[in-house]
């Protein structure tokens, strides 16, 4: 369990100013070598508006400045100190800062907690003293500060300022997400790089954004949830929308995130499941990302998935509405009124359905599509408008069309005002001036129709839901409840059966037999046909561990035997075998996950769980109600509620035991991954027909006792 | 049936030169007026380098140049006359082009085919026309025709030269994809503007392409593929790679579809049945278009999908890895004596595994990437490289750096063709010198790491299928045997079950019965358990149709009383049950889709074919060993090969009972859905359990006489 239980509960709402609005900086460890973090840092603060000192330890001078021996030489007051220093010289470095009176320190050195055992220590150690002293820390291993608003500038390059937060655990991504918002006309209001997160941390950089005036949005790069419970607590509570980057579902991309970062990234179905139950969006590209705070940072915002398409030609017509589709996005057909308005301002060759094609409409007159788009806007009937093809491109053709061109956009923005529903532009010609006042009128301009059309589906709830059931990766929910590691260790199904059954999970009746003696007892007493188990492996039926429809004593002893000769089992389970005729089989799991705590998996079973994939994840544990809602969001919800001729099933009852399922497991932190699969939902209620536990192997629960992050 | 049986077999292999390399061009309806397509075309023709003549019939000057009253009236050879007079004027202009002598015709004026019948046969008479005198047409309602290697200028806005053909169906996504490839330092070879397709057709465009020596790559946009079997055969025989872009899976995409081209837009799994069969690659936005084209532009493509990461950073290099996972490719891990070449170049705390993460190490010496790559893609353990991050914007810090960096990009490109592997690069910096150098020295760049990952899975045949599988529309491929449309015709299943049984394929033994004396017959003669089936409606299970079970004489009159009260149906079928367990039930079915033929659909059947949409496609009939391979490309191909204990399906006997549902369709014409579900496969053998077809209602048939493209 990589939970820090050492750490200390950070208060829930630390004033962070003193890191994002310091009454002076100082650059510890600024030089003039171009090559070095001390250099770029310095510069940058030289070219922000806060009162700065430099300190160099054998230098006086430093890019032409006075420079400090040292934190207690600098005369004023001292608030941030940025330590650019070896790691070897960081302690005393924050020392001085502290006796200096330092109220925040960022420590960009790296060399601790990421390099292992002895390194943490180091950096536990200074986290402590800075606590202690009531200061802030930030990092180490971070790559910088910066506040729009605040003129702190901390960072290697400059940042455009805007309204977006970014708390980011990769330096390089702010690079990069920066030139993706600047083609948006967005920029940052705010910059905190992770680090390792030995004092501030997310959550708590989350927390601060909710009272940053100038943030609308807040953007985080994560690899490293140290305690994802509070990150759900903190995203839940901020206010403004939050989109997570996570990397860390393919092997791969665990892989270098675990060298760099030294921590286990968590599985995506965790986060997944984080993410639903803090509300925050969740993307999986930089481009995607900036794709949807362009959307998110508009005036208006759609309410749903009903998309209307304008265009003015046939081909980006058909294109965007493919894409929309393939992005859970409606694009409905119009009403016979709003066509008829909608035609009035078209030539009469032009579509008028949705989408809507003015087919040389435009030509003839520009204005008809702020028109056009006033209607479809204003009429209820869609929830969102994407403007594509040539628009952007006329004035091309003249100053008067250039005039047109321009005052069209502004109607535009004027309809997003007036309608309180968002329009977005794809065009080719994104850098036009058109494009400009577009985006200074609050709608997002893209290059390509698909940024736009999957930005607008991670948006409308419905398309988000559509598509999550959809996610290209059918193998990576199942997987978190699939193959146990090799390290686990799992109990028999006699022994996960009975502690469900005693939390009120209900089973078929069952007896543990050993030899014939027992039996024939237990044949006496349960109804056939039977069900015979050989208990102990994980995957009984993998190794034909499980014989089925046995309906009398030969047929029983005979399979004993069998099962007894080819397997030599601990012991058997002699069980009713129940009625599947008519019901459905679900899956109910929950994993431990080291960040996330219990994580529950809802979804169809059987054998075709991993087949189908058709799971929901969600924070362990879940009351009925919750599990109702999961269920009718899978992608097989139909066959739960009565298909083909069947009747209704029982699911009030399944969602009980589902519920159940997840308290047991969230009462149980030593059960890393606890399953019942199949679970038989018929008209008459819900019953278990197997069961596995993994429990934690002895080894990692003593690590566990040290309570270390390995 | 919208297969045009009237339209003459064009000749296989018709020289287009006179289109594409015309001895001179003449604009007939050249304009003054700059929002006419007289004066665009004329404008663009001015700026070719073919002899140009401009014909206006009321003026002697247009664009400052002689113009012509008539075509008659020019002095020296006529080739190509391109058409932009009103549509009521179409026919005597091409008669008079046809009089002096024109070898090809280019149709822009709209108002034929596209706006209904009587347009159709005016077309179609101009057609005739054309074809009669030996002379080619292109259109009408096109936008033009472009040859870079010929000086052919002849569209409304200029596009940049390359070696890429396009046909398309759209203009506008034509200007928009040259935006695009211009960005990649690519541009056209040819273009071409598909139109109504009267004469000159996609199939014969295509084929074209396999001899024009300036076209590498073939990129397509098509809405309405008239032959769609020629299409195949052409694409399988122009011997380049080709890229479609298609639209109409979505039904607004269809509805636009349908109002711009006046013909029903194919249902995407026939088109993908299509491009499987020819080999094409299909995209589904434009943007993706582009980036594949680049892709498949470089002097190496991929022969798998083991993918490099090489990144400067860890961010960028996690996110990297899980947009490979999500595009289908894998990112393996090095073996230890790569992992030490690749460490020998980098500081010690480099990520050596795959991704690569130099972490610094470019900073102290840029080459380490060119080394590093020249490892990777030398050692034969990847198959393309991905570089990621902030290369392409180190020389910003200095010349030193900026010489360095522009070494390392044609380092790079020796790398490529050294070891004939592609690399891709993602940068912040698309546009400075280094992509420049990179550009030419055919390394694709990109500015988003999807847009590498999304087209370098495209082109992995092994991601393909993989992609294929994991198509985020799970109800499309499906919707290809849904529900029948309403004006479709259903057959009993009896009928069904005799004409599948009569060609071979297994049923369990069966008796129509009609009233209790027959049914008594029955009984007597088949084995029990049965089943009984009302028969008539095509979802006999959605309507309680089917009693399964019976085990005695009394169950099933009580059953039989039970349906014949509920139903009254036509008939009853007494079916022997068949022992389902062990088995696994698949679906096999065959639509006729309008433009392709029939389309078979074979997957996972029973009541998860919905649900599970596991179904791979392909044009019918089948033979036994492609059924095999589609078989084994479906997701739950485990299930069909043993899993969990369960024995060795015969899946040569599904194969070849599936194969012969296929042919059944191909020679029942008539018959626009036929559909066994489910096809039972056990150990020992293959047996259909229920089958139903829908054949044409009759006034389509009637339609089908005319031979009238509806």
């Amino acid at each position: 369990m990589s939970i820090d239980t050492n750490r200390p509960a950070s208060p829930a709402d630390r004033d962070l100013r003193a890191l994002f609005d310091p009454v002076s900086v100082v650059v510890v460890g600024a030089s003039d070598d171009e090559r070095k973090w001390g250099n770029w840092l310095a510069r940058a603060a030289i070219s922000g508006s806060r009162p700065l000192h430099l300190v160099n330890h054998t230098r006086d001078t430093v890019l032409g400045r006075l420079a400090y021996r040292s934190v207690s030489d600098i005369p004023g007051p001292v608030g941030l100190v940025a330590i650019c220093v070896p790691a070897r010289q960081v302690a005393a470095a924050v020392d001085d800062a502290l006796a200096a009176g330092a109220r925040a320190i960022v420590a960009i050195s790296a060399g601790f907690g990421e390099t292992g055992p002895a390194g943490r220590r180091l950096e536990r150690d200074i986290a402590d003293r800075v606590r202690n002293s009531g200061a802030l820390l930030l990092g180490p291993n971070c790559l910088g500060v910066f506040d729009a608003g605040s003129g702190l500038s901390l960072t290697s390059n400059p940042l455009p300022a805007g309204r977006v937060a970014f708390l980011s655990q990769s330096g390089n991504l702010s690079l990069d997400l920066a030139g993706l918002l600047a083609e948006h006309g967005l920029g940052f209001s705010r910059f905190a790089s992770l680090g390792n997160q030995a004092d501030v941390d997310l959550p708590e950089l989350l927390r601060a954004c909710a009272g940053h005036d100038t943030t609308d949005v807040v953007a985080v790069y994560c690899e490293q949830f140290t305690d994802g419970r509070r990150f759900v607590a903190a995203a839940r509570d901020v206010g403004k929308p939050v989109v997570l980057l996570s990397a860390g579902s393919s092997a791969a991309s665990a892989r270098v995130a675990a060298s760099h970062t030294g921590s286990m990234v968590p599985a995506s179905a965790a986060v997944a499941a984080a993410c639903a139950a803090a509300g925050v969006h969740r993307v999986h590209s930089l481009g995607e990302l900036a794709d949807l705070l362009a959307l998110l940072a508009a005036p208006a915002r759609p309410d749903g998935r009903r998309l209307a398409i304008l265009s003015d030609g046939g081909g980006h017509a058909a294109v965007a509405a493919e894409l929309a589709g393939l992005s859970g996005l409606d694009v409905p057909a119009l009403s016979a009124p709003l066509r008829a308005r909608v035609g009035g301002h078209l030539p009469g060759h032009a579509g008028t359905s949705n989408p809507v094609d003015v087919a040389g409409g435009a030509e003839q007159d520009l204005h008809c599509l702020a028109r056009v788009a006033d209607d479809l806007l204003g009429s209820g009937e869609v929830d969102a408008l994407l403007l594509s093809g040539y628009f952007g491109g006329y004035g091309e053709y003249g100053p008067d069309l250039a005039a047109a061109e321009l005052a069209v956009a502004e109607r535009l923005g004027d309809v997003v005002l007036r309608t309180g529903r968002p329009v977005a532009v794809q065009t080719m010609f994104p850098w036009g001036p058109v494009a400009g006042v577009l985006r200074a009128r609050g709608i997002p301009v893209f290059r390509r129709a698909e940024s736009a059309t999957v930005g607008l589906g991670r948006l409308a709830p419905e398309a988000r839901r559509r598509c999550a059931a959809a996610d290209p990766r059918p193998a990576q929910a199942t997987a978190a409840t699939g193959a146990p590691s090799t390290t686990a260790a799992g109990t028999d199904y006699w022994s996960a059966r009975q502690l469900l059954a005693a939390a009120g999970v209900p089973f078929p009746a069952a007896m543990l037999v050993d030899g014939h003696a027992r039996l024939n007892i237990a044949a006496a007493a349960l109804r056939p046909p039977w069900v015979l188990k050989a208990d102990g492996p994980l995957h009984k039926s993998d190794v034909g561990g499980v014989r089925m429809g046995l309906r009398d004593s030969d047929e029983l002893a005979a399979a004993y035997d069998d099962l007894v000769g080819r397997l030599a089992p601990a012991g058997c389970v002699l069980e009713e075998m129940a009625d599947v005729s008519g019901g459905a089989e679900l899956i109910a799991g929950v994993r431990q996950d080291p960040h996330f705590g219990p994580v529950a998996v809802v979804g169809i079973g059987g054998v075709y769980t991993e087949l189908l994939a058709d799971v929901q994840v969600g924070l362990a544990p879940l009351v009925p109600r919750q599990v109702l809602a999961m269920l009718s969001r899978l992608r097989g919800a139909a066959l739960l509620t009565g298909v083909r001729g069947r009747g209704r099933l029982d699911l009030d009852a399944a969602a009980q035991v589902i519920a159940l399922v997840t308290e047991v497991a969230a009462q149980h932190p030593e059960i890393t991954e606890l399953e019942v699969n199949p679970l038989l939902v018929t008209a008459a209620g819900a019953l278990a027909l197997d069961a596995r536990i993994v429990t934690r192997p002895p080894a990692t629960t003593q690590q566990t006792g040290d309570a270390d992050i390995e």
